[in-house]
């Protein structure tokens, strides 16, 4: 089956004429995995090291980073198309929505990562965990959430979001 | 403090002038926080109830959302400025690069939550655990991961993944 067939049961919108907000790529990714039939379909913590290089002028944003065990990883799915809204993963008509599936094919192919942070170089970072295409571009890193030791202060929203509804 | 001034030791770089991916708006995010003194730092799972309207033509991609109990949303942190590669969260002069930071000012200014699923209607979702403004513009909707019981099938980089180095 070619990349851009459509299987029994999905669906394409056709694809709107618009852009609402410009991303810039910041790096880019280095895995051992160049096709479908070898990219695993989710990261997984023990999985191999993988290089995610940083371009400037991003280097010094990555000061502190080697104080996380977890980062997150935010990166766009270059290959994928964006219109199918309706997918068949299994090949075999049951559908499901993109939306409650983690498929690269997104009307914002955004993939994201929980990783576990091995090494830091110059303008570098070594992880496992990752689960995209050698040469992905990169879009964001950040320290994975830490619920128990917040860094910053407190503000009202933090206690306000334990109440419920209002 | 203005929203566009920079504290002790803080580093904006010159914004350079490209763009290489497009995003499109899929939604709208409907929380009770309106600025930046009542909103939380990060979602809790017992927040407030909050409501995520999805555009056209987009509801049929939620289709199958209603079985899962959490969900990743991804929005785009509309006000954030994108410049500041070194920041001063504490106010303190104490610098950390954006990158060990979750601050809304990013290069990609792409917000994450993990939130819990209360419920669905048609186009909207309701869920408790985000921390962002009302009107948040939205770009994706992903069920959790889910590392024991992944709905696709193996596929032979789903081995691999679990070797150490190569």
């Amino acid at each position: 089956m070619r990349d851009n067939d459509i299987r029994a049961g999905e669906k394409a919108i056709d694809w709107p004429d618009a852009t609402d907000a410009g991303l810039i790529f910041i790096g880019r990714i280095r895995t051992p995995w160049t096709s479908r039939l070898d990219c695993p379909r989710q990261g997984q913590p023990d999985g191999p090291l993988c290089r995610i290089d940083i371009f400037e002028p991003w280097h010094e944003a990555l000061q502190g980073i080697e104080g996380f065990a977890r980062i997150e990883v935010l990166y766009w799915l270059h290959l994928s198309r964006r219109d199918l809204i309706l997918q068949s993963p299994r090949k075999d008509g049951t559908t499901r929505g993109a939306f409650a599936l983690r498929s690269p094919l997104r009307p914002n192919p955004i993939g994201t990562s929980l990783v576990t942070l091995a090494g830091v170089e110059d303008g570098a970072l070594l992880v496992r965990g990752l689960d995209c295409f050698d040469g992905t571009p990169l879009i964001d890193i950040k320290p994975d959430r830490c619920p128990f030791t917040p860094l910053a202060l407190q503000v009202p929203g933090d206690a306000e979001a334990s109440e419920k509804d209002r």
